[in-house]
This record gives structure tokens, sequence and C-alpha cells, in this order.
């Protein structure tokens, strides 16, 4: 238990393979946050005469179409976001060889292939993360890994495909046909061509072997998990569902029992009170269950440039920090404090008791008119006594201190029964 | 960019101070889960005759009321569970000193001096982690610190403090006024005898105060975080909330613009529509907005013994890993594969659409009876043609296999127009 903590990191080189969606949302990122310590200095693309001409890429970036000017590069790490097994894995392989770290977001050579990459990577003495490979912007890997890495965790199930996800919630909110959600999916480009790796499954259960390798210490085949197709439902399961107090989602569920694994890729009714119904259009959420700390849930967006990219990063932040202190993302903070103030600006929800009388909302509206706040709702549910009667009056968005000025002049009013109750409305 | 990868740690020595609720849930997961390389040797406790003679306990365990035992010890990690400023604070600046690391759930501590104790841990070349300090078993110190360490993030936001929620919800579901669900959390044991920490919203403020220095990077005194009580929430404003599609939650806000930083703790309208609402007795979540990956959530269970014990073991494993494999999680697979299978027992939803006759349920009913299925419901909405009837059938709890083998004698029936849809149903 020593620890060497070096007061900040060396500068980190980081080379790109693959510059598309996610590959250019990672340089974007690298480049516009400069206090990090990362530097991009490589890009290798094919067409790249097309892809290198983006005005905020820094001039000194090497751009390449050959992996051996990556892996004879002084890069450190080397960020794989091409996709598919080949030439992914072999290039990975050479870069660790090559004595660089990998970060990458491959879910399909993960699941096949993570143990031995990570047994290479521990060989060559080198890091190798895929935080991004499953569930883009939704840190469960690392939350599983380090944040619940104190638990026994027995169960993960959750919603890892955002595309079954919006077509089922077009199906059920529209009352379409699959076909027809399906047709829509693949106009607004939510679906591909071929969309038979989302909606049969298979893109969720190599996702649901990641997660399950990572959170319950057990070697999964993604081929071995049972997946079920989405496309036999239609708009009236939606409406037995709703009768049974549920609704129907593209659902992957992890359970361990003793040596054996429960694991699933399939349609499921859940409750509408569970967080797994309340999930919108593409984003995911993952829930994991543990011996001691029971339901920890994980949300966010599953897929997309950005979001993908954020997981990248913290992975190469990660690597980075490595061998440096842990406390890191607390004490890089800078010493000068924020100044702060309560005084946001969110609707409002005012609820006044009053001993009724003729006039009231009037007197208010003056007030509030003169103080440049806008009225956007008067409530008054029946069947209060007229001596102590609530109503409720929410204002249009201003700031707090606006409110506040409004209610000193109303406190002196002589027909309110009690304080105004004042509260934000978020959202 | 070199790591040296050890297979496995070294034996690391652990010593707790304090054996109360969190202490003893702590000792308890460090002893039943012995892969870990961590090894529990001390434990400090003021009238230790009545604690140390728990069953589970390990025989070589040392038990101590004197800190200089500890600090003279060969413990590797000092965990601090004793709560409150002092002793605490020069507690943990002692062990920093004599070379330990420390962890520690207090989050007053934190939340006051914080910065102060990781610049000490720093100085001494020693880690000091406190995933624990906020929301008990929810991982979202790491998430922000590793997960999202790649983003930007601007917003954090929750729901803190379960004691409050806990109110709010009996307001709300049960229609008593505040006094009386206070009271009813006193009972049982929901809430201190003097609620003015929770229900003022001093507690959520710390760990608001500690959200915002992690996770917005910016330093914050929790005394300037303006705070408001939820004692004036009637069950009237339920009602009202309601109406605007709203309920009312104690939330932390925390939102960085420019140089500005808007926070407070306060009861404000959420939508229903919004995780916050949807939040159920002590449990916490928390949401953190960034510049790239957008919304993530984190929720879980807030309090209690052993939630906030897997974060203290959490972040023990996290220091013994330190310097280690930061794949260590995935690598520690066994190399044996699991059985999988998907034969998971769930109650059913079984879907038929048929040309209806007479006899149909009898006959369904008859084939579920002699596998030894029993139906819980059937459902059928009207409004369909005869000639292709769709209607439901939900099964008791058993196990897929078992619908499967009635699904196939089903099959073959004459009345069928196509396929039964099978879902299983969850929660």
């Amino acid at each position: 238990m020593k620890s060497p903590h070096p007061a900040s990191a060396a500068l980190c080189k980081v080379a790109i393979l693959g510059f598309g969606t996610v590959g250019s949302s990672v340089a974007r990122i690298l480049c516009e946050r400069t206090r990090t310590g990362l530097r991009l200095t490589h890009v290798l693309n094919r067409n790249l005469e097309r892809k290198k001409n983006a005005g905020w890429l820094p001039a000194h970036l090497q751009w390449t179409e050959d992996i051996n000017d990556i892996l004879s590069s002084d890069a450190d790490i080397v960020v794989e976001v091409i996709g598919g097994l080949e030439p992914a894995g072999e290039w990975i392989r050479s870069a660790l060889r090559s004595g660089k770290s990998v970060v990458t977001a491959n879910k399909q050579l993960i699941a096949h292939s993570g143990l031995e990459l990570i047994d290479l990577a521990r060989k060559v003495e080198r890091h190798i993360a895929f935080g991004a490979s499953v569930a883009g912007g939704v840190p469960v890997i690392s939350g599983l890994q380090e944040g619940l890495a104190g638990d026994e965790l027995f169960k993960i199930y959750g919603i890892l495909n955002g595309t079954c996800n919006y077509i089922l919630s077009q199906v059920e909110s529209q009352g379409v046909s699959f076909a027809a959600a399906l047709a829509e999916a693949q106009r607004l480009g939510f679906a591909e061509a071929d969309p038979s790796d989302d909606v049969d499954g298979l893109d969720a259960r190599a996702k649901l072997a990641i997660l399950a390798t990572v959170g319950l210490h057990t070697r999964v085949d993604p081929a071995a998990i049972p997946c079920r197709s989405i496309s036999p439902i239609e708009a009236v399961d939606f409406e037995y569902a709703k009768q049974l107090l549920c609704t129907i989602r593209q659902i992957s569920w992890a359970e361990l029992d003793g040596e054996q694994l429960f694991a699933t890729v399939r349609p499921a009714l859940v409750e509408l009170s569970s967080p797994l119904a309340r999930v919108e259009g593409g984003r995911n959420l993952v829930m994991s269950t543990g011996k001691y700390g029971g339901e920890t849930v994980f949300g966010g967006h599953g897929a997309g440039g950005n979001p993908t990219a954020v997981a990248v990063v913290s992975d190469i932040v990660a690597i980075a920090r490595a061998r440096q202190d842990i406390t890191q993302g607390f004490a890089d903070t800078p010493k000068s404090s924020a100044r702060v103030t309560a005084d946001f600006s969110t609707r409002h929800y005012l609820r006044f008791k009053v001993k009724d009388r003729p006039g009231i909302i009037g007197t208010l509206a003056d007030i509030f008119s003169h103080c440049g706040i806008n009225i956007d709702s008067v409530l008054q549910k029946p069947g209060y006594l007229k001596s102590s009667l609530p109503f409720v009056i929410t204002l249009e968005a201003c700031k707090a201190s606006l409110v506040e000025e409004a209610l000193e002049q109303i406190a002196g009013l002589d027909f309110l029964v009690q304080p105004c109750v004042h509260l934000p409305i978020l959202g």
C-alpha cells in the first residue's frame, strides 16, 4: 500500500482509429477540453481527405490510412471506434503488443474476445478499457467495476437497445403496427436497413454478455443467450398490458443462481411503476441487484456520438490516471469558490390559504403584474370552508427573487390565513 | 504511460473505527467475501465488550478503544464510520500521517474539510475515499469521478434525503398531516428525535456540496447553500400538484452558470413523468447533465447499514487496486463458463388470436391444468371481429419451459388464427 501521487498528469497522447460519428465526437471533446492533460495526436481513417478539413481540428494532428503509422507512433493510448470483429481485433492486439493502452467501444469484439484481450493487455503490462461498449453514455461498466465492487451482484437487467425501445414506444403511443413503427424508425435513422440485430436481440445480448462478465463475474458466450424478437408485438398487446398495469419493452436479463446463469433478451411485460416502463426513446436503463446493497439503477443516453464519446474519454482519463490519485476528480477542484445563489429561474407554485371574499385574485394579479410576473393558471378545488380556503396560482418561468419580492407585498394582505407556500416547479 | 499489472493484490489489512450499523456491516462483508484480498484486522469501538461477541467475527481480530493502537498497527486502510466532525477529523488526519489510507462515510466532515483532507493525503502519498458520504449505496461519487470523467457536467440534482422522501410520500399517499407523517417516521426509526437536519435540508446540503465539488469541480461551502424546510407542505398541496401532473419532493439542485453556482435544497414540484417522482421510500436518485453526454441517472438505497457498507468496501477495493489493473473487475472472472438458460420463473402473458366459438377457454384451461399451471386472469376487450378475436390469459409464476410445453399442445388447436404471443411479466 504505497501511493505515488504526482501532482499532475504527464501529457498523454491519443490516437483514434475511425473518424465516424463516435470518433469525431471523441476528437472534439479532446480538443475542446484542454485541461485534461490529454492530446489528440493521430487519426486513422479511410478516405481521409473528406474528413480532415474540420476547422476545429488542431494543425499538429497527423492523419493516416495505415495502421503501421499508428503502431510506430509515440501515441500512448489507441482508441478503436471502427467497429466489427476484424480488422478491429487484430489492430487492438497489435497496438497492445506495440506498448499502447487501448480504449474500445466495440461490443461485439469485447463480448466475443474480451477476456482474451484483457489477458494480452495484462501480459504486455498495458490497459484495455471498454466502458463505451455497453449502453453508450451510461456509466454502468465503471459502476459495476468500481462503485459496486464491494457488493456481490446476482442480477443485472434492463433496456439495452434504444431502437427496440423506440419501436415499441411508437406501437404503444401511436397504435401503429410493428412494421409501420419499424419503417418510421428506419426513415429517421434510428434503425438499420437490416434491423434484425436490433429487433431480434443480437445487439442487446452482446451487451448483456459483457455486463454479466463484468458484474456477475461469470464467463458468458453471447451466442448461448436465448433471444426472442419483438416483431410479433401488436398494438393490442399494449392494450392488454395496460389493463395489467404494465407496458411491453425489450428486456435483457441475467441472473446468477449458483453455477447456473439465467439469461435472455426478449420482449416482456414490465409494471408501469417500474423505472423500466419510463425509459423514453433511445435511452438505456440498467438495474443491478446485490446481496448487500439491493437494487441500483444506471440510466442515460444509450447511443449517439457524444454520449458514447463521453464513455470513451472517461476510459482515456481513467487510464491516464491509473497510477495517480483516485481522488483526482475532487482534487482537480479550483481553489476559488463559486458564488452560490438559489435564484433559479423556474415555473412557480404558490398555494395560498385565505378568508375568501371577492377581489382576492384581482389583488394578487395586480401585484404580480407590477412585478413583471405572468400568471400561468389559477386552481381552486371545491369542498373547502370559505374561512380557510386553499387555492393555487402557478406562474410562468421567472427568477425566484422576483416571486419573493411579490410575496413580500402579498404578506401584508389581510385575507391571508397563513403564509403562502411557494415551491419551484421543476422539469 | 507504464502499467505494472501484478496478477493479484497483496493482502490488504483494514481497521474500522466505529462498530455501529455501518461499521458492523462493513466488517460482515469483509469477513464473508474472502476472495477480495482484504482482511479485517482491527476494530475501534467504545464499550467493546458488548459488541465483540458476534459469532461471525474472526478470532484474529484485534479490538481496542484507543486510537493509538490503530495508528501504530500494521493496518493499510482505516475506515472511519463514527460520524461527526470530531474526533473523526483528527483521527483521519492522524491515520494519514501514520501512513494509512482512509475510507470515510462522513458527509459533514467531507463537505466541510474534504479538500483539506485530500491535500493532506496527497502530501503524505496516501489515498482518501468518501464514496459512502453521499447517497449510501448509490455509486454516484465514483460515477462522477470515473464514469463521467470525460464529460463536462453543469447540473446535478436529485433526491438525497430518504427521510424527507418518506414523509412526503406518506402525506401524499395517506393524506395525513406533515406532523403525523413525521411522528410515524420517528416511530419507525426513519427520522431522528430532532428531525431538523433532515426536514430543514441540512443533511442534503452537505451531500449536495460534495456532489458539486466532485462533479462540477467547484468549491462549495455547504453553509452557503440556501435551504427551505419541507414542514409547510400539506396534503392539499399534493392535490393541486396532481392537477398540475406533478408531485412534491425535497430536491437538492446545483447548476453551474459561468462563475455562479445556483444551489438549493427545498421542496419542489416535479413532473409525474420525471424519475424523481417515482423515488420510493428511503431511496435516493441523482441526475447529472453534461455538455456532451446529456442526462445520466444514478439510483439506489440512500441509507442503511448494508448499502452504505457496499460503498465503503467499494472504496477499499479501489484503493487496494489503485496501482493495479483497471480491468480487474473483468479479469477476476473465473475461466469456467456458467451454464446459460432462459428458463426463468415469472408470471406469464399469453395473447391468443382465435376464430371465436364456445369452449375455447375451457380447452385451454384443461391443457394448463394438466401441465400444472395456474391461470391468473382472462382478459377480453370488446370491439373485435369474432373471426379474429384477440384475448389474453395471464398465468401465475411458473417456469417458462412449463408454459412452452403447454403452448406446444395448444399450437395444434384449430381455432388459433396465429401463434400465441408469449411474454414474461416482470416485477
